[in-house]
Formats: C-alpha cells, sequence, structure tokens
C-alpha cells in the first residue's frame, strides 16, 4: 500500500471534481468528505472506491455538477431543500449548516433533501454538529437491494442512520449504520472473491432468508440483502421498520417520492442538529458523555475478545493514525489516479508525494 | 378469555390508579395509555400485565403519584423537564404535548424528560402526532438488560424506538421496537413456560451468544439480551449503538445521567413531533405515504408466507377487532381486578360487564 497525506489526496480529488465540472468550493467539499471517509477507515465511501464513480455520474449528467439547491419550505426549526440533482456531498454539508444555525436559534433544526444523489458517509455530515456542541443526526434513502420481512423481493435501500454526539477526553459517539444485516458494497465483494457471506445477510432468489454461509451469486442488481435482524424470529421486522423510517424522513417529508418507484440512483436526505445547550448543561453533558463512553469501553469482554467498542471509537483511533502515517491506497488506485491526473493535465499523485 | 370493553377496562384502571394516590385526570391518561395497548394487542404493555406492576410502584413510593413536573430549559423547539418520579404515561404525552405546540410554531420540537419510570407503549406518545398531521417519535432509556457487542455483561436497556408517521386510507405507520434482538418480557416468560427463545437472541453468563434455541436458564435479574443483530457478524453492533442513541436522547440530554449508573427502574424519555406541513404540502406527503405503505404490503410474499406487513399493520387491524368484540382478558386477571375494586369498595369488573 501506497501511505498518502490527507492534503495531497484532497488537493487532487478537489481537482480531479473541478475538472469535471463543479465550482472550487463544491469540489472541496466533496474531496473534504471522500478523504474524511478514507481517514476514519470507512475505505468502501472513500476516494479509492467513490471518486471513479462520481467522475462517472458527472460525465453522465446523472449528478448536476452545478446545481442550484433550491430552498421549497422554511420554518425556524425546518427547512426542505430541493437539490436540483447535487450530489449529497455537496448539499448535506450545506443543509446540516442550516440546521446548526436553525438548532442555535430555536434549539433543534431538520432540514430534509429530496431531488438528491449519493449521499457520502453519512457519519461527515452528522459530525458536522460536534464543535457546535451539538448532536448530529442524518439519514438517506437509496435504490432499493432490501427485502422486507416476509417478502420476495427487494422495496428498501440500505437506508443509513448516522448519529454523532459530542464528548470530551473520550472520542465522541458516532453511530453511522446501513439498516441492513451487512452494507450493500459486501455483495459485489463477495461474488468477485468467492467469499462467503454470514449466515442470516442475504436472502435467496425467492427471499427466503439463506441461514448458512454463502457467497453472493450474482452482482448488485440482483442483490437481496436481509434487513438488520436477519430473521422474524431475531428482529428483521425492526431492521425494516427502521429503513422504512429513514425513507419516510428523508424521502417522503422532502416531498419526494420513494426510491422504489423513483429508481436507483437517486437519493434523499435528512439532516438534523440537536443543540445540547437547549437542553442541559453543554458541560453536564460532556462529563456524563465521558462517563457512559468509558463505562461501555471499559465493560469485561466475553471470552475470545479483547475490548469492548462503542460506535465510532475504532474510526476515532484509525483516523489518528492515519493523520500521522498517511492514507493507505492500493497501487492499483494510485495508478488511476496517476492516469487521471495526467489525462487532466494535473500532476500526477506520485509525483506529489 | 372474557371479552371487556375498552371503556369498561379504562373506568376501572382510572379508579384504581385514583385509589392508589393519582389525580383523577393523570390516573384517567395512564388508563388510556395502557389500554391502547391492549387494544392494539401490545398485551405486555396493558393492563393485564402492567397495572399490577404500577399499583405496586405507586404503592412502594418507587413511581410519585403527584408529581410536581418541572420545565428546566426551554426554547421555542427544544425542552427537558424534570418528572419528579412521575410515571412516563403520564408524563410522556405532557411532553408530547409541549413537543407538538412547538412543531406547530417553528416546524420540530424536541422535549426530554428526567427522573422518570416506566414509559409504557412507547408507540402511544408517538401517535398522538397523527391527529395533528404531525410525525411523532419517542425514546426511552431503561434498566440493562442488554450485553453490548463483544462484551460480557448487560450494559444497556432495551430502550424502545418508536415512530409513528400519517397516511390517509392506509393504516398509518406506526414502529416501536427495543432495540434488543427480542422483547424484554420474552425472558421470564422462556423461563416460566421452559420455552425456548431462538438462536441468536440471549448471551450465556460469559457474554458469549447462544446460537441455538434455548430456554432461558433464569429470571430478569441474570437475563443477558443480545441487541438487535445477534452477533458481529449479522450486526448486533448497530443494535447496540442504537440503544446508545435512544439512551443518550432520553437519558444523557435530559441532564440525567444514564440508567447503568442510576439502577432499575430509573427511566429517562425523549419526545418529538415533526411537522409535516413545516417541510411538504401536507396532502402530498399523505398521498405519498399511502402509496409507499401500499407498496410495502403488497410485495410478493416469499415462501410460506401469507402476506407482507410494516410496522403498524396488524396492530390497526387488532385494535378494529377489540373495539368491536373486546378486550380478551385472562379469567385469572379478571378474578385480580375483581379482588383489586372489591378491597376498594369498586364495583368488580364482573358486575360492570
Amino acid at each position: 500500500m501506497v501511505p498518502v497525506p490527507a492534503e495531497v489526496l484532497s488537493e487532487l480529488t478537489t481537482q480531479l471534481l473541478q475538472d469535471a465540472g463543479m465550482p472550487e468550493s463544491d469540489a472541496a467539499q466533496a474531496a473534504d468528505v471522500l478523504v474524511s471517509a478514507d481517514l476514519r477507515g470507512v475505505d468502501t465511501h472513500g476516494v479509492s472506491h467513490m471518486l471513479r464513480v462520481y467522475l462517472g455520474w458527472l460525465a453522465s449528467g446523472m449528478v448536476n455538477a452545478t446545481p442550484v439547491v433550491r430552498t421549497v419550505r422554511e420554518r425556524p426549526g425546518a427547512a426542505t431543500l430541493d437539490a436540483d440533482r447535487g450530489i449529497g456531498v455537496v448539499v448535506a454539508p450545506l443543509a446540516m449548516r442550516m440546521a446548526i444555525e436553525k438548532a442555535a436559534s430555536v434549539g433543534v433544526g431538520l432540514v430534509t433533501i429530496n431531488n438528491s444523489r449519493h449521499l457520502g458517509m453519512a457519519a461527515y455530515h452528522a459530525m458536522m454538529a460536534l464543535p457546535h456542541r451539538m448532536i448530529g443526526i442524518c439519514t438517506s434513502a437509496v435504490g432499493p437491494l432490501v427485502v422486507p420481512t416476509f417478502a420476495a423481493e427487494p422495496r428498501l435501500g440500505t437506508n443509513p442512520i448516522a448519529v454523532a454526539a459530542p464528548s470530551g477526553a473520550q472520542p465522541p459517539f458516532v453511530f453511522d449504520a446501513a439498516m441492513s444485516a451487512i452494507a450493500g458494497n459486501r455483495i459485489p465483494l463477495s461474488h468477485r472473491l468467492g467469499k462467503p457471506l454470514p449466515a442470516g445477510t442475504i436472502a435467496d432468489e425467492h427471499g427466503t432468508p439463506i441461514m448458512t454461509p454463502q457467497a453472493a451469486t450474482a452482482d448488485y442488481a440482483s442483490a437481496r440483502l436481509l434487513p438488520l435482524g436477519s430473521t422474524r424470529e431475531t428482529g428483521s421486522h425492526k431492521g425494516y421498520g427502521l429503513a422504512m423510517v429513514a425513507e419516510i424522513l428523508s424521502s417522503v417529508l422532502s416531498g419526494s417520492r420513494f426510491i422504489f418507484e423513483l429508481g436507483t440512483g437517486n437519493a434523499a436526505h435528512a439532516v438534523m442538529a440537536v443543540d445540547v445547550a437547549a437542553f442541559v448543561e453543554p458541560e453536564e453533558f460532556i462529563r456524563t458523555m465521558d462517563d457512559y463512553l468509558l463505562t461501555m469501553r471499559s465493560t469485561p469482554p466475553a471470552p475470545g475478545h479483547e475490548r469492548v467498542l462503542y460506535a465510532g471509537l475504532l474510526e476515532d483511533e484509525t483516523e489518528r493514525v492515519r493523520r500521522n502515517e498517511g492514507i493507505p491506497l492500493h497501487p492499483e488506485v494510485v495508478a488511476w489516479l496517476d492516469g487521471a491526473a495526467a489525462a487532466a493535465d494535473r500532476p500526477t499523485l506520485s509525483r506529489r508525494l
């Protein structure tokens, strides 16, 4: 692997997105979301996996590089934005800044976004609230891959829910998870490598949960992910319901339709900020969060496990390492980035290192 | 089973709670929450299971029958209440009315409640938003029964999340679920009846997930429920994280500590209302919700299943039946209610039928 400093990767990513038609500030914002994912070890949502896809979408016009984002409705604690086919990595941060302003004013701000495209790492948008001593929440509705409980066919996206809460000495609580048992990208990976997926993560072609480890037999198009909870007996109706919650808040509440009807590629989002100071003395909240997080991570581990984690802990540790040592990129990715930079008459990544 | 009209059960429940020291309006509110659970088929949270417990708590002073609920902090879209050890079935509806008023004014209202006791059926509070064409959300943090991923000991409650969204012709979406793989009351039930729990729902005494069907070997006190998702491979870190989200919003944000530290019996809650009209034309929202819900329930079923449901559908159907035919009570419960009524010099349930 080639270690690449975050700043270097961010600069090249910004330039390539600009060359694809994005205004500089939007390109820099999108690059920051992508590189943040790389830094936190969420490689599936980082530069190496997503930049190629984003450039393809910009080239095809699926993503509008110069959207005119419009406020459709607004109240002191609420707003709906029409993203004009703008990508989530640009529009969601803009919406989150609105939500934070609203929360600073009335205590809570919820902003929904219709007519958008891929969100990027949901945690990024939720975490924007942290420096303001606010809780951040982000949801998204995406193309159908998930089979409702008892159903034969996918009707729901992997619909992530992210929640970030500020703390002091402890790394912040940052939850970010698809409401399917496993992430969508595990399907093509399993298919490509023939690597079996755990029991209780996918359904067969009739919708019946597969309860033995088995490699995915096909790519995305015919994927059937099980909801978080796997089967009715262990709570798949809960993951199914939570995926619907994410879709109702993101898509239906933003005046969009639902993604099963709109088709894959479409996305709608919701971001929310909750001002801690509107509810409790922030110092008290921070102190309790620290004690709460420490209580969780200091729980005695079960046999065979070294330690107990909480959402966001590993990602924070990874970010500390990668900020020092660089983001490890596969040589194939470096070669692709070099090629893309050369084609755009930009200095290659290798030359920048 | 003895069919009892909801009104009759509600009147007797109100009287018994009054005799235990509650003001009449609070007793009527509590009875409405309990009987609503019975009507919706959520028997675990209805009169037969909870009234005895509530009366015990009122007698012991664990629940304050005459709490002076105090607003600790307030902003146009936010508030924190100190429940003065008042029970959730009385205090949460009061908080939800505040949240609804705030949402009508600024678009969103979030009210947190510290120093409280058992919430009752979370869906009740969320559903209060529906007649206002609002989305209702309710969370609660309760005594530790759930083992974090990789951990040996319980640190989290079953911490429910409820979300209700209005619709038109279709029964409303009403999600209400513990963030454990199964509900807490399944433990004593399994213990009493020797009925095996499904694989992936409880951990052994070392915290290791039990992956074969097995009856719970002990009662609540030593219960170890797995989070929704069962094991790390199928997403238990997601159920664990969501249970923490519920605790952060309910307990930490209300200025309470966390329940593992406070001890079982304590509870904190959060209720939220989202005014649909602040985001989108309500008629459009209702139309899309109807189409969305119909799309889900008309998904072709997998082999061995008759139909696909969505959260709240069965409960709505049960309520229609029970409003007509009465709430079926076990003769043992009727006998207990008769005894309690007689002891309080009230007409017995049997005499009222």
